[in-house]
């Protein structure tokens, strides 16, 4: 079989997205063992950027090695045991995937649904909080599927006022979109690389307060073959070992307990992104996301298309536009990658075949990625047939930009 | 913070080891989009690559994105239901862990076990399968924990005469040391990379039999958010997203069905992990860490050394000797690090401070590798205080080459 060969391509949909070249340079440095000095040196560093990034002085803050969805099921299994309520408002595809996850972890799942292309008022969260009484909220912010962002300034004080251990899912939204886990009084939180954070998918930062911790490890049970004698298992046992956070942080504490063999190549990576994220100021890297996200999507109005969902929530990273009527939406997509190397995205469940979602992350936050994508995306709509303006969408972006 | 910056170093450890330069050249590729036709493409060459890799014609075979435990409880949690039987035959470490995995799936597991450093013949496991009449038997081939080679050519015969899935977890062993999915008809077998396929901890590779998927298959429960009206669930639910093997099977089959964001960065490693070995060839790989596994061996008792465990069932790929009396273990493993960037590991449980284990795996089982290491393991116990014939590891290793 050949050696790998990909071709170029200019990743504008909801993500994954370009890897930022610094990251790539990153990962293919070479590999020290497990326990080597500057391996947990470089552990330590990770968990220091990452309090950065999420904005907490959260001791626990750390990676979960798998992609981003391992991040939020080792929150979600070590959190609930079985029979606990939780409460899960979803208003998109992931707010599905925090149902279905704490469901499987055999938890009582309470939901609040909006319309897509909606978010919540936090006046029915509290109500909500006030009937369910639950164990735990779990809530996402950005959700690419509808490409809304759920404002959660006065949720984690609202969890707190309640009892009631706060969760986010921040994994498409952080690095682009402003979030402050401490200032807003979040429990435990969690990302991934793939959106605006640069990097590729495969780990997933997550941070958690000390009460979160703390009710994680009143259910430690470290395994056999590594265990002491003095290590008395406590609580219920999580249901997995591979999402055991509290071995986890053993794992990543000082006492070193040997649980799974770091993903070395993507802790660099991880380690890569948030120093590019810091090293930019995370109000800068808000405010660029902003800054290019709205020339896109003024861009995509220039070409005549018109923005789904609630246009103050929407996500600083990625825009939803409908499809026009009598416009293949896949056929468009396939065409601005076939002819242009330039990948944009549709969606799912009641939006799927509607609208397009067109991303604006991290690296390809960049004036040059959105007026290239809304040129090819002109030449692409005109030979479907649908009508547009000629230089219409170019024109309005560099307008956000003048 | 500082740019990524770590030291060259030589892992002679258990693993992880020194990555093939072609593999960290692979991982540097740039990403396309999930459902880019070239990266599905991509995904189809890996499940053939891995197809060779494993021995097996079995169309499921593929990567889970984790480390080697993620593929070893996502074979176990959606193989058992709560309740069900499973045997596990202990002989280290990874045996233990195989327990520990099952019960927290809510199995009813049943062990045997053998001193540390022994391997079960199979007549004894047999006669567990009638007793237990299990629905899964558990077993590790190759337990770095004690650089012991489980003899597996029976196993999969028996299981099958009794109507039990075999499940192998190969983690250690795969690459190194012969193994064929299919001519012994073992059902389920899951890896990593960083031990003998030479890349970075990350990716998990699994092969599934037909017998296997059918069982999974009958506990489908299609997420919401993505379900269609026809996708109706079946079974018990499998009480992990993340790991639902029903779900990734049709990630990673003609539906495409969304799932995770494949780790599109490890499954580029995994994939040149794969094309190394088959471009050298199963049989020669297993040669070649045989031959410099032996010269390793020969050259650590040629230091005075004496190898723990039973000789005819070691692993090819690592091998334990006990630290001398009067020896510091900890001190001569560190010394060998800071003084000669040579990394060599210690072990758990009962052998905890009682022996070192010397790997020569992937990139690392070469001869220069090998002699080098002896040569200063000699300087450092010599140092250490320990009685030390000069040049008897390298002389000892240079006949087992000549």
């Amino acid at each position: 079989m050949n050696p790998l060969s990909m071709p170029p391509r200019l990743l504008m949909g909801p993500g994954p997205i370009t890897v930022d070249p610094r990251v790539l340079q990153a990962m293919s440095t070479q590999l020290v063992g497990q326990y080597d000095p500057t391996m947990t040196a470089a552990m330590n560093e990770v968990m220091e950027l990452y309090r950065g990034v999420f904005r907490t002085a959260n001791e626990q803050t750390f990676l979960v090695d798998g992609t981003s969805r391992a991040g939020i099921e080792a929150a979600l299994v070590s959190l609930l045991e079985p029979g606990d309520r939780v409460l899960v408002p979803v208003f998109g595809r992931f707010g599905h995937l925090l149902v279905e996850i704490a469901q499987r972890c055999g938890a009582e799942v309470h939901t609040l649904h909006r319309s897509w292309g909606e978010v919540f008022d936090p006046a029915e969260i509290e109500t909500a909080l006030q009937q369910v009484q639950p164990k735990v909220l779990a809530i996402v912010q950005g959700d690419t599927s509808t490409t809304m962002c759920q404002p959660l300034a006065e949720i984690g004080a609202l969890c707190r006022a309640h009892g009631v251990i706060s969760y986010v899912d921040a994994t498409a939204s952080l690095g682009g979109n402003h979030f402050v886990t401490d200032d807003w009084g979040i429990d435990v939180v969690t990302a991934g690389l793939q959106k605006c954070l640069g990097g590729p998918s495969g780990s997933a930062p997550i941070t958690l307060s000390p009460v979160a911790v703390a009710m994680i490890n009143a259910r430690k049970h470290i395994e056999a073959g590594i265990a002491t004698d003095s290590d008395t298992p406590s609580g219920s046992r999580i249901a997995s070992n591979y999402f055991d956070l509290a071995q986890i942080m053993d794992y990543w504490g000082p006492r070193r307990l040997n649980h799974h063999t770091e993903a070395t190549s993507m802790l660099y990576a991880a380690r890569e992104c948030a120093r590019l994220l810091l090293d930019e100021g995370l109000d800068a890297a808000v405010a660029r996301h902003g800054l290019h996200g709205t020339a896109m999507l003024e861009g995509l109005r220039g070409l005549g298309l018109t923005p789904f969902g609630d246009p103050t929530h929407k996500m600083t990273n990625v825009a939803a536009v409908h499809i026009p009527d009598g416009v293949d939406g896949e056929k468009v997509r396939t065409a601005l990658l076939d002819d242009f190397g330039i990948e944009i995205g549709m969606s799912f469940g009641p939006l799927a075949g509607k609208v397009w979602r067109v991303g604006t992350m991290a690296y390809n936050a960049r004036k040059d990625a959105v007026l290239t994508t809304l040129a090819a995306l002109e030449q692409v709509l005109r030979s479907e047939g649908a009508t547009v303006t000629a230089g219409g969408g170019v024109g309005a972006a560099r307008e956000v930009y003048a």
